[in-house]
């Protein structure tokens, strides 16, 4: 089965961009994914293609018209989650990207301007998902950031060797953090425990690391991890391997 | 001063890409900010241009090496914020982006494979980032999410009519919804407040409404709004305008 995406958006040209390239490009170049970027603007009824008004009650911008958006989704085919990109969506998770991934594929609606018509996620069945709490110009770059996540989770994207299933958070810890060659560097060198050869040791090394950098970097993440309340981060531990 | 943005990649092809679109790329040609893509594999020194090797301790996956890495940082004109875009990094929040948008620019340095040395943190002065909480095949459309926010806030992108003051993640609160015509779609019409001319009533309305999602969509920032903690999402009120 290949990973249907569908974009909905005013910039058709933005797509496939970064994605055409690297492990998506050739992904997508195998037939692992297919991308189809439709313009909103063509489900417009007026030969002004205009798709946006002025807000209800007043304020700056343009809002996304309610039945030129549910016109471009009708048209698509369905089956497939429906995702908005929005600051005012669900924060986008690891969980979620998996989830997705084994999917069929996704719709996903970019927003510009000032936004949708609230309305349209009264009468579809829409996710609303933001990607993190900052502004963009339009959904397009955080549609391009969902498709990323998924993409590379594809059956033969990655191969067998990175399974992704140590990275940060799969486990809902950060991942602990890598070195490689040279030995030395500006007279830093590589901790010694990972010259060991011990692998026991080397991964209750990387694990111990793992929880010190979530519990030090990310209390949240850490707190949500041990399922209960942590009240302040702790000092990283003074031991040494 | 122009917004001076540097990309450290293995693929400088996936710049501008959507950033040369739009209202970002439309500020490009203008000059209000400019766009260089460095490639890191200029910066190896053997005949193979390697830049990565395997990771001490063993393990799936490649690092990026620190002496390339640095090597390529230290390249380029300093006086700005390096960014190095990974999910161990501090989450991404729209008071950085408000600062780094204020600011000469940015280098960031974009992963790939497991990510970057962990030397090269300690050895330079690098600020990790992340954009959020799920796992990307490299850190370029990351890099493009931070600078199409950073973008759209400098000087004469946006206009004077569209300051993004009342967006989602700038007051701390998620954005009020909005609605536009047509007046009734499918049986559901625009909320009788936002037609009733009476600015003030508008204005209490959006910012009820605000409140009120962010209290049930995003406990977190209500949490970190009111300075306090609440235990658990209040139901939304039944009261209408």
């Amino acid at each position: 089965m290949t990973f249907a995406a569908t974009i909905l958006t005013l910039y058709p040209e933005m797509f496939p961009g970064p994605l055409g390239h690297a492990i998506a490009g050739r992904a997508l170049a195998e037939g692992r994914w297919s991308l189809d970027a439709v313009n909103i603007r063509d489900f417009a009824t007026d030969r002004h293609r205009t798709v946006d008004d002025t807000p209800a009650g007043g304020g700056a911008g343009m809002v996304l018209r309610v039945d030129i958006l549910a016109a471009a989704l009708d048209a698509q085919a369905q089956g497939r989650p429906v995702l908005a990109m929005t600051p005012r969506g669900k924060p986008l998770s690891q969980a979620r990207v998996r989830q997705l991934a084994a999917g069929p594929g996704a719709i996903i609606l970019c927003g510009r301007f000032e936004g949708f018509d609230e309305r349209l996620f009264e009468g579809r069945d829409i996710e609303e998902v933001s990607i993190g709490d900052y502004v963009l110009s339009g959904g397009e770059t955080a549609a391009l950031v969902v498709l990323d996540a998924c993409v590379r989770l594809l059956p033969g994207v990655m191969g067998a060797a990175s399974s992704g299933v140590e990275e940060s958070h799969e486990s809902g810890l950060l991942e602990y953090p890598h070195y490689t060659r040279p030995q030395e560097w500006e007279g830093r060198t590589i901790p010694e425990v990972l010259r060991s050869g011990d692998h026991a040791k080397i991964a209750a090394w990387r694990q111990r690391r793992a929880e010190e950098d979530t519990r030090l970097r990310r209390p949240d993440l850490w707190e949500r991890h041990n399922g209960a309340r942590v009240n302040r981060p702790l000092a990283r531990s003074d031991e040494q391997e």
